[in-house]
């Protein structure tokens, strides 16, 4: 047991840090001015200069798409190396997207690389690992559980050469971004097969016809534009048949594939997320003074900054292990640490951020700092790729499992 | 000890909660869309007809104006009596505004009922108490502790018949309001007095000149329109001598008198907002079965609904005792009681309205339900007229006095 | 609604907190010392002289079985009247029994007035209620889930003029005080009834062959001598037919009336200890000075004592709130406000004891301060008569079924 | 980073679990019937066979005194290798004592090793390697705040040859205990001197003259016999100038040396004893069934277990990263990790028993399961070796200035 990173995720990290402290730091009030001016003039759902420079940048330093495991495509780092590198995404929003590390598109491209065809990786992966298109994920949907891929109703008929969907997916993140073409969408092939292989994937270009954005989604009163989230119907959508992913019903077996990577990629970057916090807190409790004490001398704050503090650190310590455990025995095998962390990481980053809130007042909420921001990033990752209650409900079942059996 | 309300009371309550239903809750679909539209034209700042007629409806209902204690201007209501009403506003928003009884509102019509000139109730007062102009309180300053008024920047310089004006407010609400044509400003006029007698509070039509909205600031990313709050800056502002409220030196003694209604309030809207997240998880957990049985048949569903119902009921009780108390000893006297339930009640809120955002995955943080908005608001409140830890601090100071006397 | 006790009720609260100055308090140490030497001398089931002294004094001075609501062997006292009294009794434990009116005394004294025989009256009930003896009420079993009555395995058979009682019963209270002369049982006349018909409750003389308390059961380690908790077995138990109570198959109907009660006093007197250790934990505060600033100081401190204020006075009213229930509507009716007292003052009464004991230090938790038993008293009542989930089930489902009904 | 104990680790391991499934499980029966023979005979304060057994066993097997790091005397573990171990020890505890690892003795033999003569060390510390005698430590006192070292009142005075020790401590675990033999005891040499040079450490034989154990202290009503906490006056007691450990006014430095790995060593012993709480969770769930369905079905169960999971796992991390710390940095440059693992790992221990407590009702508090006896213990280190407080506090102040620094 060695709580220490390789000396080559060491050196790795500081040339991130680096980027960040160069390059993305100062170009957080450029990104905001071009957005509010987008927003000013009606349309938000538009990519700024600033990203685009910053993409170059850190493609020509090699920074980019570091997330991808066990794959020629990525830069070769396990998950256990790339948490602390996601971890400072997680901190310094701008760099994940800067670095073709954002979310939905790592979890797309990875499925991409691993159930793709040849095809298929020539028309779709490479351009989303050059970093010149964006992508979609269309697995919820709005009448239904989303936890239960049971209750999917969005339907993928097989049509002579072509498929045909109908459906209304929401929660599409990254559907309303221009750049966004490919949207990957699970929907059943066959309502009367055995629970799990009713499901199936598909590649389904945006601009199909039949596909269309309905409205975006807030997020309390946030439109995370230019990505944001998208309510997006499939009326009578025709793609070729070789767009299916893998075959008819293993759509569920691609989607417990697809979001283990997803969730631990949340949980590093909630634990960045808290760290910028906690630093946010701790400098405002040094400047503030009501009642003639700075706040960093009171009891009450001091307890929060120590809670704070643990709580990172042991929330950071289980994503480690996760991902550790994602190495030495896959996936799969790892769905009970996955679990943990998924319910442990995003409750950690409420807490943290709503202390550091609170510690700002009013600027704690409104747009002068990243906090309210943050907050509802992570409140609503405690729902989104399956919701506090069932991941529980899995750890209690593996807990207890361990003494059905004769051994014990 | 008797904990049901009196027949008054009760009738009133069916009063208003009748005009909800027939008149409040069919406009709140009207309401959005008109908001919508105004914002889809890039300017959210102004009144929507809807309220409008609403406002014509309470007021010819006699649902006007019930939140005035002690005076021929309200509607003879005692604190105690009017927090069942203020409760239905919580729980249906669009409700304060319609019957005139909405924040800051409320606070300055009764700052100036208590401690107005016949001419200044006759120039503000009245059109306040009709409901022909809204206003604004600008106490609190970005660059200083805002819960210690001895910190207080912002100038009242006695200028012949004149006093000027300089300073910068923010989290004015209502300021972006079209309707908004009163400020009451609170600033030092002697800085070098004691520190509680440098502070005076004065009244500053919005139009006059040197008054700027510099920008609205947004609330996790709302922008409360129409409403709104404000950044505004105040250069060289020169209102007649007139306009100081009560004298010079008494400006803490107005805000001392004018927080302990405000703070009520907010709580008792805070409970009303509670019960209508909780029915709306109620109803959800109703209807929502992922894995084949409804939420509500669920033990950690049940268990959240119970402890909401606890925590209501006992802040509503809290409440109820704070505003008795109000009523029987004086907001100063009861003073311990308001800053309990000021601490109690946003905790509440934030509490059930999490559950409920939970039980309702992404419909919970989107527009598609209130809650989202609801969390904001009552997270706000948690340091609003006073953080936690200052409230707390109080109580805490004040229970341990009781110890320190001969007697015990 | 109006939160203030009538005169009659705030004159018996005087009258009774003038006999705890006088008379209980200045007694705490005479009974720890009589304890003590009982216990030094390997029994501790036996009654000290201090408490007799007491319980003649209370008898004197007319405070006496004031539990009783809607009895002439009552002291006339609604539960709405009793709750300042027991609360007095929660914080100053002697008192209770001082005054006749401890457990599980009162609640079986409350099944003989509502459901005994005129002879069951004069054989069990006289006596109890002129203190001359004490009782225990054997319903729980070691064996099975206590919540759910229709688990319960002890048999009560007819034979002739007698029921022969087999079974086995733990966690009887008060079974090891060699006053206590009669037992209440719980058991089936008939297991193939229906589930809440099957039980029947009668009365055993606990000197009647076959009773023996098997072993006595601590309280984390305390053994609360000389009252202690027992497991009984109960081997070929002949009583009279007419020690019956009520009729066959109406066990659980006594059940369910005796336990209203029962919770509700456990929660009035709750309130009181939690009260006491509030004032410990000032008192405490007021005197430690750990790095030459009093505890009583410190933000972390005052917090604590601000939050512990809150939760008692939420409690009480809650308290208050269900007996003003029971008293209009009944017990049976009131069973959703029994039902949330009984989670909400155990977790409030553990809660401030805890951050009672943890000013305390050491002295928190040894023989030095109550604090630590109390705690262990609140802790108990958090499944005693009930666990908090059983109970937290119960009242969500009431608050779902509101929802339920046409006219929602 | 590699989250995988040492194959070495991972073989004592399994032997110390070997040793503990073949002889301590098998034995605990036995003590606790040993035991209550003794209580029954008016003094517990005496040695068990069964224990002095397993000494023997546990000896010969060389699983012995493993917990001393960088030593000849120890089994050559880092702190980090003995993490595994001691966890053990927690789970089932009569395996401390057994292999010669129980507190106090470990932290005193580690005293001695560090900074005893070699005439010290013959005397105690081979005595106490070989689990002959134990000892006792005499730091905290009844009359002053415990976690300020400058408080201490006991005089320690030079006299001749000799040095002569006037005070009363209380908490000195093991002084009850009729094997423990010598005392560390911490007193003012000079309390004129610096705040922390005025505390010198002696040795003093607990047979000496003036040395009185002046009664036994109860954790919630447990005698913690045959070793238990005693408060223990010390009048004219003349020990030899020899006995003093390292030098007068070094005892604040001894103190400090000694905190680490007794605080780290509660913490390791508190994630075992929270393991074990979860597998009596986990087995009393699967076998209960109220209401027809087993514990182990219901949602609130399962949320609870894996909470459980979850909080232990990241506890147990945290520990092994202040471990680890301690062996690469020290233990004083370890002092922020070894500060959040005493926090942390209490009140983890606290919250995993409360559920496993919960879980078995009446079971949970008396004699039949060993958890309420763990929940004092975990409860009790929330203040022991300094109160979780003063440790958030220093944990705060260490956060806060790292933006102290010019570089930040």
């Amino acid at each position: 047991m060695d709580f220490s990173h390789s000396p080559k995720v060491v050196a790795l990290q500081a040339r991130v840090m680096d980027f960040v402290q160069t390059h993305v730091l100062p170009a957080e009030g450029e990104f905001a001015r071009e957005m509010a001016a987008f927003r000013a003039a009606g349309d938000p759902w538009r990519h700024t200069q600033v990203m685009e420079a910053l993409k170059a940048r850190a493609k020509a330093a090699g920074l980019w798409n570091m997330f991808l495991p066990q794959s020629e495509a990525g830069a070769g780092l396990t998950n256990l190396d790339y948490a602390p590198i996601c971890e400072i995404m997680g901190r310094y929003p701008l760099t994940a997207e800067a670095m073709n590390c954002s979310a939905p598109d790592t979890g797309n491209m990875e499925v991409l690389e691993r159930f793709g065809t040849p095809e298929q990786k020539a028309r779709w992966l490479e351009p989303l690992l050059e970093g010149r298109i964006r992508s979609g994920f269309a697995m919820t949907e709005p009448g239904v559980a989303s936890s239960d891929a049971r209750q999917i109703e969005c339907r993928i008929e097989r049509d002579g050469d072509h498929y045909v969907i109908n459906g209304r997916k929401w929660w599409t993140s990254g559907a309303p971004d221009p750049h966004c073409e490919i949207l990957i969408l699970m929907g059943k092939t066959d309502p009367d097969a055995a629970p799990y292989t009713q499901q199936s994937m598909i590649l389904v270009p945006k601009d199909t016809p039949g596909v269309k954005v309905e409205r975006t989604l807030s997020v309390f009163g946030y439109d995370h534009a230019p990505h944001g989230h998208a309510e997006v119907s499939f009326t009578d959508v025709r793609v070729p048949a070789s767009h299916l992913l893998l075959g008819e019903g293993r759509g569920f077996e691609i989607a417990q594939a697809r979001l283990g990577p997803g969730r631990i990629h949340h949980c590093m970057r909630l634990v960045g997320m808290a760290e910028r916090a906690l630093e946010l807190m701790c400098r405002r409790a040094l400047v503030r003074k009501p009642f003639g004490r700075p706040l960093s001398d009171q009891g009450v704050t001091r307890e929060r900054i120590a809670n704070a503090r643990i709580l990172i650190d042991q929330a950071r310590f289980l994503v480690l292990n996760a991902a550790d455990c994602m190495d030495k025995v896959g996936n799969k095998q790892a769905k009970k640490e996955i679990a943990m962390i998924k319910v442990a990481a995003p409750a950690m980053a409420c807490q943290v951020v709503d202390w550091a809130m609170q510690a700002h007042g009013g600027a704690g909420v409104c747009q002068d700092t990243p906090l309210a921001e943050m907050y509802t990033r992570a409140r609503t990752i405690r729902f989104a790729d399956g919701p506090d209650e069932v991941h529980r409900n899995q750890i209690g079942k593996l807990e207890l499992a361990q003494y059905l059996s004769p051994a014990h």
